[in-house]
C-alpha cells in the first residue's frame, strides 16, 4: 500500500511542477519514475484531470521514454494521443516502440492514417510492421515481437558474440538465441549464458539444442502463456506455416496472458463476458451488456424452477411450512454445484485437469459430495425441528442430502459435457449451475414432501 | 492436446523398456524427454501403477536429470521418494538441487531425519539451507533461491565479467546481476546486456542502477509476483531487515505464484479453502473439509431467508402464484451481486481496482444495475403475465427491479467493507453474496407483494 501512497505524492508533485511549469523539478522527478509508474500516474491524471495535461506531461520527456511509457498506457489514451499527435511525432515514436507495442499502436489507428503513416516508412520497416499489425488478436502471433536475436547456422561462438553484442540495443532479450538456417527455418536455440562458457571457436550449431519448443503463429496465447510456465522458458520462438522463424513472445508479456486469462476465467465463472481494458475505464454500456446476456437467460432457465412448483402447488398449500426452507436447499445445491464446477474448470484451464480425468473424478465427487450432504442435512435439521417439526424437519433433511449430491454432480459433469461437445468448459458458471441445480432442487423437494407428508386428504 | 497426447505415447513407451529392462532403449527415450514431462509422467505412473514403478524409472537417470526431476514432483511423491532414499543418495541429490527446490524437500522431512542430514553437511551448505528452509510458506523467503550472481561494489566491468563466467554454472540466473556492498547491502543492479556492451574498464558502480525494487524477506509472495509482472522483471532481489541482499526470485517462480493465487481465488470466490496439491492428489477429505465450511455456515445464514418467508405466510398463503417466481427472483438477485463482487475482488487482486475508488465505482454500479434490473423486468414479465396475470407480473416485475439493484450494491459493496476491518476482499464470494442477497430479495418480494395485493381480507 505504501506504493499507492508514493505514487500518489508523486502524482501531485508531478502536476504542481508542471502546472507551474517548473522545469529544473520536473527535470528531477521525471527521470526518478520508473514507465508503469509514469503510465499509472498519467491514467489517474486523465481520469481527474483532462488529457491535455498528460500529452503535456508526455511531451516533457525524451522520446526514448516517451516512446516506451505510450505502450504502458491504456488503449483509449493512447489512440486519442495518437489523434493529437502529428505524422511525423508518430513516426518518431514509432521509432521507438518495441515492434509489438508499435503494432499494438498502430492497430488503433483508422485506415486513412495507418495507410498514410506506411507510405513514409522505409520498406522493410513497412512490411515488418503491416505483418505484426495483421495477426489475428489472441493468437501468438498478436503479442510476439520481431526485435529478437537470430544466429545464422554456421557461425563460431566469437561470431555469435559479435551478433549478439550488435543486436544488443533493440533486441527485446539478449539472453536466449536462435539458430536459423539459410532458408530462415529455426534450427535451434541456445542461451547466451551457454555461449559465454563455450570455447570462442566452438560451432554454435554444435552447442545449439536441436529440439526447440515453439509455437506456431495462429496459437492461442493462453496455450503459449501455460508452455512458458511448464518448461520455465524466458521466450517461446514463433515460427509461421513453413516453420520459418518469425518472432519471438517475452516470458513478461506471457505473464500478462496468463493474468488476463485468468481474469477472463473468473469472470466467465460468473457469467460476465470479456471485458475490453480495465474495469474504471470500461464504459457502463460495456459493462452492462457484458453481464446482461446470461442474466436474462437464466431469467428464462429459472421457468423450469417455477413449473415444478406449479406442478407441486397441492403439497405447498397443504404444508406452508415447505416454503421456509425452499431458499435454503435450492441455494445448497447451486452452492455445492458451483464449488465442484469452479474446481473442474479451474482444474481443465491449469492443466491439472483432463477430459479423460473425468470418470475418476466423478467418483471421488461423489464420495465428497455424500459426505458434504450428511453434514449439510445435520444442519439443517437442528434448524428445521425448531421452526418446523420433527416431520418437516425430516423431509428437509433428506431433501436436502440429494440436492446436495445432485448439485455437485451436475457441477462436476457440466464441465466436462461443454468441453466434450466443443464449448470452453467455463460456460459452466455459478450462476449456469445454480439454475439447473435449482430446478432439480424444486421437483426433489417437494417429490420427497410429496410422498413422505401424503398430499392433502390423500 | 497432442502434447497430450505424446506424453501418453512416451509414457507407454518408457513403462515398456522399463519393465522389459530395455537399457538401449531407455537411452534412447530418456535424454528426449524434458523435466516437466518426465516429472508429469511420473505422476501419472504413480496413480496408475505404483511408486516403486516411479522410483525405478528415476534411478535409471543420471544424478544431476534426477535431482533436476524431482523438484517438478508433486509433494506426496517427493516425501515418500525421500523416506525411500538413504541419506547418502539423498544428500547427493541435494547437491544438484537448485537452493530454493532442496529447501522445499528439505521441509518435506520429519525432523530427526532433518537434523541427521545437517550434521553430514558443511558449514556453509548447512547454514544456507537452514535459513531458506526456515522462511513461513507464503512469505518471499519461501521461494527465494540463493543462486544469484552478486558483484562486490568497486569491480570493474572486466572483474564482474569473470565473476559471471565463475558463477554461471550454479546460479538460476546469470542475466541480472546484483552489487553488493561490504556489509552486504544491496547497492546496485545491473543487466549482463549492460555489462556486455561497457567498456571493459569502466566501473560496476558507474553503471548500476542505483533505485532497485527488493522486497523485504517477509513480504507477501502475491505481492512479489504483482511486482515481477508490473515492472516486468527477469528476477526480484529480496533483502533481510539490515537491508541485506539474501536471495532473488526469478520470473519463473513468480509466473507459478501468480497461477497459484488466481487459483487460489477462484476457489475462494466460491467459499473453497486452499487445497494443498492439484486436484487430483488431494485427499477426500481435504476436498471434503475446505468445502464444507462456508457450505454450513451459509445453511444457517440462510434462516434469515426462512425467517422473511415465514413473517410474510399470510401472503404466501392468500396468493400461493407468488412461490412460482421466488427461485427465480432471489436467483437474480443473488447472480447480478455474484457478478458485481467477483469484478471488484478480482480488480482489487490485479490492482486495477483500489479500496479509495470504491465511492466511484458505486455510482457506476448503480448505473449499470438499473440498467440490469430493467431489462431482467421486461424478461420476467413476459414470463409473468403469461402464467400468473398482470396483478403478479408487475408485483414481480417491480421486485426484479428492485432485488437486482440492491443484490448488485451488495455485492460490490461486501469486498471493500471487509477490506475496510481488515479482511481479505476474496471472501465475498458468491455462495456468501447470494445468501445476504437471498434473504433481502425475499423481504423486497413479499413486501411489495404484500402492499399491491392487500393481505387477504384486508
Amino acid at each position: 500500500m505504501s506504493l499507492n501512497e508514493t505514487l500518489i505524492e508523486q502524482k501531485d508533485a508531478l502536476l504542481a511542477a508542471h502546472q507551474a511549469d517548473d522545469r529544473e523539478r520536473l527535470e528531477l522527478l521525471l527521470p526518478e519514475l520508473r514507465a508503469a509508474d509514469i503510465a499509472e500516474i498519467l491514467e489517474q491524471i486523465a481520469e481527474e484531470q483532462d488529457h491535455q495535461t498528460v500529452f503535456g506531461l508526455l511531451d516533457r520527456l525524451p522520446l526514448d521514454r516517451r516512446a516506451h511509457i505510450i505502450g504502458y498506457l491504456p488503449e483509449d489514451l493512447q489512440e486519442e494521443l495518437a489523434r493529437e499527435m502529428s505524422d511525423e511525432s508518430l513516426l518518431s515514436v514509432f521509432e521507438e516502440m518495441s515492434a509489438d507495442e508499435r503494432a499494438d499502436l498502430f492497430n488503433l489507428l483508422d485506415e486513412d492514417r495507418r495507410e498514410g503513416l506506411l507510405r513514409r516508412m522505409a520498406r522493410q520497416e513497412r512490411e515488418d510492421l503491416k505483418r505484426l499489425a495483421s495477426y489475428e488478436e489472441g493468437t501468438a502471433g498478436s503479442i510476439m515481437t520481431s526485435d529478437y536475436v537470430a544466429i545464422p547456422s554456421g557461425m563460431t561462438v566469437s561470431q555469435a558474440m559479435m551478433r549478439v553484442r550488435q543486436t544488443a540495443p533493440d533486441a527485446e532479450t539478449v539472453y536466449q538465441l536462435y539458430v536459423v538456417d539459410p532458408e530462415g527455418k529455426l534450427a535451434g536455440t541456445l542461451s547466451l549464458r551457454q555461449l559465454m562458457v563455450a570455447r570462442p571457436g566452438a560451432q554454435v550449431d554444435d552447442l545449439m539444442i536441436k529440439d526447440v519448443i515453439s509455437v506456431p503463429v495462429d496459437e492461442e496465447q493462453e496455450e503459449v502463456a501455460r508452455l512458458v510456465a511448464r518448461y520455465d522458458m524466458l521466450a517461446v520462438p514463433v515460427t509461421d506455416h513453413e516453420e520459418r522463424l518469425i518472432g519471438i513472445i517475452t516470458h513478461d508479456d506471457a505473464m500478462d496472458v496468463a493474468e488476463e486469462e485468468a481474469t477472463e476465467d473468473m469472470h466467465k465463472g460468473m457469467s460476465i463476458g470479456k471485458i475490453e481494458g480495465g474495469l474504471r475505464s470500461a464504459s457502463l454500456f460495456d459493462l452492462y451488456r457484458k453481464r446482461v446476456v446470461w442474466l436474462v437467460l437464466l431469467v428464462f432457465a429459472n421457468i423450469f424452477s417455477g413449473a415444478g412448483i406449479a406442478y407441486f402447488e397441492e403439497t405447498i398449500e397443504a404444508y406452508i411450512a415447505l416454503v421456509f426452507f425452499l431458499p435454503l436447499l435450492v441455494d445448497s445445491g447451486g452452492n455445492a454445484g458451483s464449488q465442484a464446477a469452479t474446481l473442474m474448470v479451474r482444474g481443465m484451464a491449469t492443466g491439472d485437469v483432463r477430459s479423460r480425468d473425468w470418470a475418476k473424478l466423478l467418483g471421488r465427487e461423489v464420495a465428497v459430495a455424500i459426505g458434504l450432504g450428511l453434514t449439510m442435512a445435520l444442519a439443517v435439521s437442528v434448524v428445521g425441528i425448531f421452526r418446523a417439526g420433527t416431520e418437516i424437519a425430516m423431509v428437509v433433511a433428506m431433501s436436502m442430502v440429494l440436492i446436495v449430491i445432485v448439485g455437485s454432480l451436475i457441477g462436476m459433469l457440466l464441465p466436462f459435457i461443454l468441453n466434450r461437445i466443443g464449448w470452453d468448459p467455463a460456460t459452466a458458471s455459478a450462476p449456469l449451475v445454480t439454475s439447473i441445480a435449482d430446478a432439480s432442487g424444486v421437483l426433489i423437494y417437494f417429490a420427497i414432501a410429496t410422498a413422505v407428508l401424503g398430499l392433502p386428504g390423500g
